[in-house]
Formats: C-alpha cells, sequence, structure tokens
C-alpha cells in the first residue's frame, strides 16, 4: 500500500472519528431541538427532561443498533459479491478479462497496454477478485469487529451529545431560564463539535462550526415554532 | 463501463433509495419511541403530539440538512483530492508512478506487467488522476446537483416515517389505545419497510424485516420504561 500524507490522514482520521460525528451530530442537535419546541409550548421542565430523555434513549438504540445492523450487512454484502465475482471468474474467465479491459479503456489504455495485467490477474483468481472488488466495485473490505464498534460508538455519542442540551432543564425548574441556559451552551458545544469536525474530515473548521451552528439553530427553531403553533390550537 | 446484472442493480437501487431507507428508517423509529415513552409518562396525547411534531420537524431538518451538507462536503473533497492528484502528478510524477506500480503489486502483478500501464497513464495527467482517485483513494466523483436531491430525499422520508405511528395519538383522545394503535401500525410499516428495503440492498427481505422490528420494539420499549422510571420520581 502507499504512503503519502493524505492516505495517512485518511487512515487516522477513520472509522471511530466517523462514527463519533455520526452520533454526536444527531445527539447535539435533536435533542436540543425537541426540548426548545416543547419550551414553546408546555410550561414544566420535567416533562421536558422526560421527553428529552426517551428521545436520547430512543435516538441512541436507533442509530446505535442501526450502524451495528448496517456494519454487519456490509461484511455480508463484500463476502457474497465477493463470491459472486470468484463464482465469474471461474465460470467465465473471459467474461470477466473483457470487463477489466473495458474498465480500463475508460482511462485511455489501450488493450495493447492492459493485456500483461488481464493475463496475469487471470491466473491468480484471488487476486483477479481482490482487483475487481476495488476496481468494478470501489469496496472495500470491511472489518467483521467494526459492527460492534460502531454501533457503541454511534449510540454513545448521541448520549453524551444528547445530554448537553438537556442539562439545564435537570438544574432549572423555570422552562424559559432553562431554555436559554440550553441554547447558549449547546451553540459552544456545535461550534466546538463543527470546529473538531472540520479539522478531522478536513473542510475548514469555521465552515465546518458554522454549518453545525446553523443545522441546530434552523432545527431548533423550527420546532420551536411548530409546537407553539400546536399548542396554541 | 461493464454491464454485469449486478452493476446494474447497483446502479438502480442507486442513491434515492439509500437516502429514503436513512430518513424512513429514523423517521419511523424515533418519533414511535418517543411517543410510546412519553405514553408511560403523561395522560395527554396533545403534548405526545406536540412532542412528536416538535421531533419530527427537528429530526427531519437535523438529518436533512445534514444530508445535504455532507453532499456538499463530498463534492468539495473530492474536487481538492483531485487537485491534489493533478498537482502531485505534475511535480513528481516519478513518485506517482511508483505509487501505482506499488499498488498493483498488492494484487501480485510484477513491475514488469504494470509498467507498460502506468507509461501510458503519466501521459495523460487526466486519465492518470482519474485512475488514482479511484485506485488508491477509492473515491468516485459525486454529483453536484446530488446534495440538495440528497437533503430533500431524506427529511421528507423522516417526515413522512415519522408521522406514521403519531397518527394514532392525534385521531385517538386516551393515550393507552392510541400508544396501541401506534404500536399496531408501527410495526406493520417497520416490518413493510424493512422488507422492501431488503429487496433494493440484496438482504435476505424477512431478515431485513424481523431487523427494522427490533429496532423499532428495543427503541420503544427502552424509551417507555425510562420515561416511566423518571416520571415517577
Amino acid at each position: 500500500m502507499s504512503h503519502t500524507p493524505h492516505i495517512e490522514k485518511h487512515f487516522t482520521s477513520g472509522e471511530i472519528v466517523r462514527d463519533t460525528v455520526i452520533g454526536m451530530a444527531d445527539g447535539l442537535t435533536v435533542p436540543f431541538a425537541l426540548a426548545a419546541g416543547l419550551s414553546g409550548a408546555v410550561l414544566s421542565t420535567q416533562i421536558i427532561v422526560t421527553a428529552g430523555v426517551a428521545e436520547i434513549v430512543a435516538g441512541s438504540i436507533a442509530m446505535g443498533l442501526g450502524g451495528y445492523l448496517a456494519g454487519k450487512s456490509d461484511v455480508e454484502h463484500f463476502d457474497s459479491e465477493y463470491k459472486r465475482e470468484l463464482y465469474e471468474i471461474e465460470k467465465m474467465p473471459e467474461h470477466e478479462k473483457d470487463e477489466v479491459l473495458e474498465i480500463l479503456e475508460d482511462y485511455g489504455l489501450t488493450k495493447a497496454e492492459s493485456q500483461p495485467i488481464v493475463d496475469s490477474l487471470a491466473k491468480r483468481p484471488k487476486d483477479f477478485a481482490d482487483f475487481m472488488m476495488r476496481f468494478e466495485l470501489g469496496l472495500e473490505k470491511p472489518n467483521p469487529k467494526r459492527a460492534l464498534q460502531s454501533g457503541a460508538t454511534i449510540g454513545g455519542a448521541y448520549v453524551f451529545g444528547g445530554l448537553i442540551p438537556l442539562l439545564p432543564y435537570i438544574i432549572f425548574s423555570e422552562v424559559r431560564q432553562a431554555l436559554l441556559w440550553s441554547a447558549a451552551i449547546t451553540v459552544v458545544a456545535l461550534f466546538v463539535f463543527g470546529y473538531v469536525k472540520g479539522q478531522f474530515t478536513g473542510a475548514k473548521p469555521l465552515k465546518s462550526a458554522l454549518q453545525t451552528c446553523l443545522i441546530g439553530s434552523v432545527a431548533a427553531g423550527a420546532a420551536f415554532l411548530i409546537a407553539r403553533l400546536i399548542s396554541e390550537n
């Protein structure tokens, strides 16, 4: 494998960061927006805390279990496509060889230039299948242990993110006061989260920070207005 | 490009289905679980409807806007990596050529077999960069128009999915009755959704159906128990 700087960055930022980002982005945003929305409609912080905790439990399980099962199905999908490639390579080698030639033609390579590679791969079915997985299907072999870790990371990040906007509603008994504190600490948390996320994903950190703040604010503002509209009817 | 059946399936099932699945999976599960959770804690369906609608608004905006921005940042990420490849190909062509040889070695190809391809690519920087994007980085060129479509699809699917479990709370005024109807229609909806999803993603439909039912039930059951625990204190 190659060792250019951007590849290494790609690896270190990796899958755990991606899963944390997935869980935290929704965890910070949705419970915050739900609590803000209910603040426009009910007068008891206890109902807001109950709804918020129920949302965090539901959201973290749905996302975490969803991530776990998606990870497992990635492994199954890869394995079944891999078997299919091996089968096709065994049963219709000429057809598969033509496929490689066609794919390489898209990069301006002539049949004469590609033929040595194709002939060489055809002698080693496993290498041939690996090559097709990468090149024809764009699939990378998933780590089977990742599924559980992925689900737990997404779920945990959702819980952690979701408790931040909910804290003020647990501490204060007056809804308006709790809402203001919740908005203040959540905007700060969204900004920090977006900034750090930008550094890991290679986006401009400040732009990323402003984007996550925007998502949280728009979602919370809309939820607030609609909840107030419903409760007034 | 090649025309094997599984490639075509890959294309038709495509990105719109994937976005619908992302939005609908959470949209069916989280509002259902939140409403069920609140059913264990409050006696007014109006509060549950308010909380549910606030959650749907917040969740659909967070996920939809998140999907839109993710789509846009995919395009930016691809473009910046592409420029980097073109730059590296221009400034250090020998290094890039060695990279290709190293990558192809992983598939058991000798330098002699790979050299014609490398020499040919080196004459056409754009084809060389395309080749590296695919092979070294595993990146496919994203469609710039996809971002908006993706965000709207995810958000719309979340709203559609979320309204299903909430309908009984709008129709019935008694919480327990609404909860039972909500559970019944949501389990059916999760089953149908999981079944159809399985057919599109290539998983076994029945297994997929049972999995989505499991996620929804576990999330709702946990939210119900925890909300009841909180409201009893």
